[in-house]
């Protein structure tokens, strides 16, 4: 698995640390940015890695700048990314469980190295439930594909289908 | 100030009652759904609440399901709406501070009433710092436009600029 990893100045040795030790357990890297300590925008770097992930050239993303907020909505603006920032182990495991999220968004300034080592591996082995979350998931690729196709906004636009009820027991 | 809220079945009882609070503490509210405890897909109710945020016709949004992932990754798809699940005080805060967070995603399986109101609170009560934040989410806006303009999909052309160094001292 290819894995394609950006940072802001606030995650660049943590980026750094989870490169080595992703290579290590035999992960292929995709060292993005940034490479130093001065202070940049993290929307360079989210769109940097949503680009690989969006085209195909890295099967999952890495962000990390001090929340992961910023990061997780840049990445979100790309077709065929979902990002998420995750903090802790049920974030994560839902978050590829049910969202098959493939943009993990870490908070630096938020969690030490050893809870953002377990974040990822968790991460990385946890795969999507499928069934009915794969039918959400396709609801946002056609919000994705009704958004861009549509040069004037998409929302100006009336809602395309009602809000779907499943069944009364599912969650 | 109107407040836009949807949830999925997840959230609803937590989105009942949070319209009564806001509505005892002057906000106007609209109800987006859903309405019963059918289990229903996230991305249908994201997407009223972007539509609301987007077009300016609710100032902000709060949307609530069992994580707040699913919502945060729709909702993000949307032109002009900056949103993210937040957890505790920090992620409210800094949401609202760095990222000018817009519809606010709370993981109702995961913290309790309490809590939620708490941050709820927290998060209507914080200005955006603008400054060098303001350029970071010009840099989203400038994103989405690209993105929106081009039909091939943004994934496939380059990146218009690199990356920008600011300073080394900000963070």
């Amino acid at each position: 698995m290819r894995i394609s990893l950006g940072s802001d100045h606030r995650g660049v040795q943590i980026k750094a640390r989870l490169i080595q030790s992703l290579q290590a357990n035999g992960f292929e890297t995709l060292d993005e940015g940034t490479h130093g300590e001065s202070s940049v925008d993290y929307p360079d770097f989210a769109e940097a890695v949503a680009r690989r992930v969006g085209a195909g050239e890295a099967e999952r993303g890495i962000l990390i700048c001090g929340t992961g907020i910023g990061m997780a909505i840049t990445a979100n603006k790309f077709v065929g990314v979902r990002a998420a920032p995750c903090y802790d182990e049920v974030m994560v495991e839902m978050s590829r469980r049910h969202n098959d999220v493939n943009v993990l968004c870490l908070p630096g300034d938020l969690i030490g190295e050893r809870s953002i080592d377990d974040l990822v591996l968790r991460w990385l082995q946890t795969d999507f439930d499928g069934g009915r979350h794969a039918d959400r998931v396709a609801k946002i690729d056609k919000i994705e594909k009704l958004n861009r196709d549509n040069l004037n906004g998409a929302h100006h636009d009336p809602l395309p289908t009602g809000p779907t009820v499943v069944d009364q027991t599912a969650t």
